[in-house]
């Protein structure tokens, strides 16, 4: 039985050794280090704790009295550091009656989608322009490639959710209304890159605070 | 208005040449081709419809009438052609009153996962041997970083699930018990690479079907 | 001397077992042979020559008598074999006065972009929607990050070109007004998830050869 | 031959610029900066030296009077800071008459091993719970898939050894005995998600250092 | 018209808590700080301009009045910062008549070449010592796969140039000559391991500046 | 009891159906099936034995009877298809005294290297063309980073030999006197692109079988 304590020893000693490496089984995002094309630095595991790997923030959805009558609520590296480098993290939807989380792309990761409450109408759009279209219930999981514009619009008369994964801890959000009319990009240009009228593009710089 | 005819044609002769390349849009797998090591071969795009991107077989939880009372259905690309190539995956986790999925690992993904009924208690081990624990409500989230052991227990009364998303098509399952004691590696190989006593081994044998 | 034959018998001898694996070098897309993840099956090496690697087609701008009054001509996998794997690919762009490359991502790559005549206003929009606009002149290098939208309009009285590189032998390309207009998604399912006013949409899903 | 000079001036002024490009050919770890999720920052590259690419920990086999008769020294980026941002590191395996290499994972890394001494019984087992097994002479090698079980045995009367290399610099280590009863994690919980009794836990935990 | 200021808010509520995940889009070296396997900390995206993304300095072409009558001009993250982790770059080549860009490799890249004026002469070796060899046109594309040696010489009487893109931010470059003759490695080891004679490598050592 | 046997069945039910997905544990390569950009197509696992992942043809070193007094014998995925999509592989080297490794590159992979008997002088150059010089010793480890010039020469009077390892199953081998003398490049080519003069080419042309 002493010899056992030998083995005991025998794995501090000889393995210890390689406990800086071990490191690497995970890096959790220290938030206040520079961000880097791979994520954030680690934070250092000695401080590191099980509440780093634990998010309670998607268990309530946000707020959907608003105009799309819909919320996205993150888990992405910057709300949830325990996913840093992991290569992957997760979202949110939650859509009153009337809800929609209009289109979008995730410019740096796929999306896996499934719908806990109510039923979901989602649909995304190929370089080939195809249409990719489909009403979801309870239980139903749908995929959207990566960086395709896609929607998710509530399909029944009570509110509906559903959980988002991506393939990165950082998947990025491009809200296409967002990206056409909430800037400064002149209206003109806008026409002139989107072939919308006008009178269409000013009234949305308008609704969407968007300049020029 | 002739003029946008134009547009169109404009739009079917110069960008139609590139309608190749789009398919990598995405990539559906055709499991009855071989298998790489990036995944399956695309099937033809022409062939692709939305039900390659949806998954139903999620929307029930599997059979929780058996010994450790819980259940895991995947959908990896054997079953969810649509995820080949995108880098994720999805499985449902079920777990009765007293329902344990067993210590295990995925050689080739970390995983997310979000409490969706009852209470889970999970937890992961380190390469430093260090245990992250936690009893997670409806909503938690936790993330297991790739390759290392972890487990989920029913932390409630009543009957837990759980959605949980992998950072690959294809993460591998492999459940410690079975890679321990359901095949024919000798006893006492087993022994000398555990620590574990002969007697516990050949129980836990008898009980998967190993041999040895 | 004579001993100096031998090493070229070495070299026979000992290297050329190795042969096999060096085809490594480059894997030439055999466009017949089913796509995957990773791209194309290579040609066999032995069938490869220097006209596989050599693409002449983007010497000539494509036509731009169209009413954008531009034309892209790739030089992606599916028009250039020799990419395959290596994770680059190019394209050209020609502009007549007043053409317009409209709004469109490459779901999967980055575009690194090089003017060669005349001069070029181009912008991509971030997830934050701030826009970076900037008129390029001859010779001017401007990046756009992977899967953001991104125009270029012809800034010269004259014609102008480009050539663009990607980080990607299939970068991919949606173009807005096609993923939005130029298929069967429903009027009322666009103006839904877009914002945009139904009159606006049935126009240009009139021009564009949509329908619903 | 003055003309050679320009030759030179030319290359020290038109290359040089991109001297700083040229830091990425190799990315020595300061260990002293934050580890990130693609390794750690680079040592200046003005004070690397050949040193920085040269280890002699291996020389020697680690001691092995301990209870598994075996070490294991470890060559990994925290130990050999020169194969930082490499995807590969090495470790040197040394077994005494009777040692053992328990059942271990490397959760970020595919193994490659070459026996240099005695007789080696390595295995390891899949997801399917097959198990490879083989007696391996000295100069045979053998292939560990990345984050599945395995185990190294000597099967010699002599002391054997081996040279194991792995696919990145921070393969990381999770040794099975340690992870299950060489921490805090409660009995009866280890109990409950291995299927091993209970007495059998309390005396691996008594050996191991373990508690709860 | 008013519940569309809610929709603004909105989206100011919901969607800014991802703004900092969103960073991602791109990630603009910060030169200053230390790099990485992945590349440089990214730039405070509050600093970041559109001039980040736009690079003037391959409007000219390098002063090729030098013996190789050629200059290479290169846009990688130290000179782009803006490329840094996007996994592109670009360089110019300028090629006076009698111009030769030679003998060298980019360890880190693939390389993609479009000739803008003049004809050049284009080669690579695989590693089977095939030679591909071509005399490109203006508007010709080549493409040389990744860390094969390869080179460029002017074919016509004219000056000629290129641009070329690579497959990383920091693609590096190996010029052989500098390689074999520009440093301090000892004449007779150069000898030994290419089989030059002693009497050429001194020459050429002289030349370059090389000592021993 | 009995209820142990349910647990068997559970396993055998519900996670029988991810069997496919665990395929991608590991992908023997199926050297008749075509290469691809990520390797070959696996080999069904049901015809997968423990002898795929083992490889004896490293136990004897190379004939070192020849010019350059050497051997190098692979382990790479053609001699070894178990290493397929693992992104590892081996080799060995065999010196005799006064044998030579000539300078050569690995296009797709860095490299390790371990002195098993003898002494190795090994150098490489960067693309700042720093030599990184050391004479190794039994035990020793150097690194050798991807894609640049190195080479080893025996330093002892007795036979010398070294296991190295690479961070891919398809390294390369690119011999720098191969690609230059080996082939059908023109050696005034050769002379322009070098620097070297006419005769040392055409002498070493002969000596390799190279023409032109």
């Amino acid at each position: 039985m002493p010899q056992y304590y030998i083995l005991v020893l025998f794995f501090l000693i000889f393995f210890s050794s390689s406990s800086h490496a071990s490191v690497q089984d995970f890096c959790v995002a220290d938030l206040k280090g520079p961000d880097g094309p791979a994520g954030y630095p680690c934070k250092s595991p000695a401080n590191v704790t099980v509440s780093d790997f634990v998010f309670s923030g998607l268990a309530k959805g946000g707020n959907t009295t608003n105009i799309i009558q819909a919320a996205v609520t993150p888990a992405f590296v910057a709300q949830f550091p325990g996913v840093n480098g992991l290569g992957l993290s997760m979202a949110r939807l939650d859509l009153a009656p009337g809800g929609v989380i209009p289109f979008h792309t995730h410019p740096g990761a796929s999306e896996i989608l499934v719908v806990t409450r109510g039923h979901i109408t989602a649909g995304f759009v190929s370089s080939a322009s195809t249409v990719y279209l489909e009403t979801l219930k309870k239980g139903d999981v749908m995929v959207f490639p990566q960086g395709l514009l896609h929607f998710q619009v509530n399909a029944a008369k009570i509110h509906s959710s559903a959980f988002v994964s991506f393939s990165s801890a950082s998947p990025g959000l491009q809200i296409l209304d967002f990206a056409l009319f909430a800037n400064n990009l002149p209206s003109a240009l806008v026409g002139q890159t989107t072939f919308l009228d006008l009178a269409q593009i000013k009234k949305l710089k308008g609704v969407l605070g968007g300049t020029g």
